[in-house]
């Protein structure tokens, strides 16, 4: 399964070792992002690279991955876009919450505050969590788009 | 300074909690609901009214504030929109960044991982804390209304 990965300078260290979890599970982890770590670099720059990445060439449970230093201007960013549901997710309550209740495809970290073992944590949730699938979900989900 | 507020069934009492503690503070509350709790509203109904008018009837300081189980479904929401910032936020710390950083307009919060003092906090410290308006922050602001 393909995952697309992006980080700014804050994000970038938790980017790698996040990367190379994945890959030792089995995904094929598609890096956007940055990568060195420049002071300068902007956020919203790696969040359309990953989010265009994850729908023009996603497989149907591909998920998208983004962190920054708290995680709110990658949350923004990608939930500009009509089709993903970016989560920003801080426990493991979260993260299943996200996937089950809101089929949640892009998950946002907050590389400040949170220490990297829980980030490795919540993203282990976050990709073996599956979406429930209820009706009121779905129709949750569908309202969603006609928004903006 | 107009504040509007909303909150599916999830989120119902601590928006009611909420709009008091704001009232008290001096804020112009403008309740968008729900005005019951109906566990089969849709969070996306709350999220659209409450930025829908943000946007149409907010003085440049006026803020909105949305709550539901876990506040993923209405920063995927609220985010939507040009001209949102909605940051979902589970600490002081995250509070103050995205509105020194982000210059947030819209807070969401959830029930069911705050306690209701948690979730007052924040609150305070989301509507004290003024946007620093650094260069780079400016500039990566700019850059999230275009995309999508």
């Amino acid at each position: 399964m393909k995952i697309f990965i992006g980080a700014d300078h804050n994000g970038h260290d938790y980017k790698d070792r996040i990367a190379t979890l994945l890959r030792k599970a089995g995904y094929d982890v598609i890096d956007e992002g940055n990568i060195s770590i420049d002071p300068d670099d902007d956020f919203p720059q790696f969040a359309g690279r990953v989010v265009n990445k994850l729908l023009a060439e996603g497989e149907p449970d591909s998920k998208g991955l983004l962190i920054c230093g708290s995680g709110q201007g990658m949350v923004m960013a990608a939930n500009r876009f009509k089709g993903i549901r970016a989560s920003l997710c801080w426990n493991l309550d979260e993260a299943r919450a996200s996937r089950n209740d809101d089929d949640s495809n892009v998950l946002c970290l907050s590389s400040r505050y949170l220490q990297p073992e829980e980030a490795e944590s919540i993203v282990s949730v976050f990709m073996n969590t599956p979406f429930a699938a209820a009706p009121r979900f779905r129709r949750r989900i569908q309202q969603l788009d006609q928004l903006g």
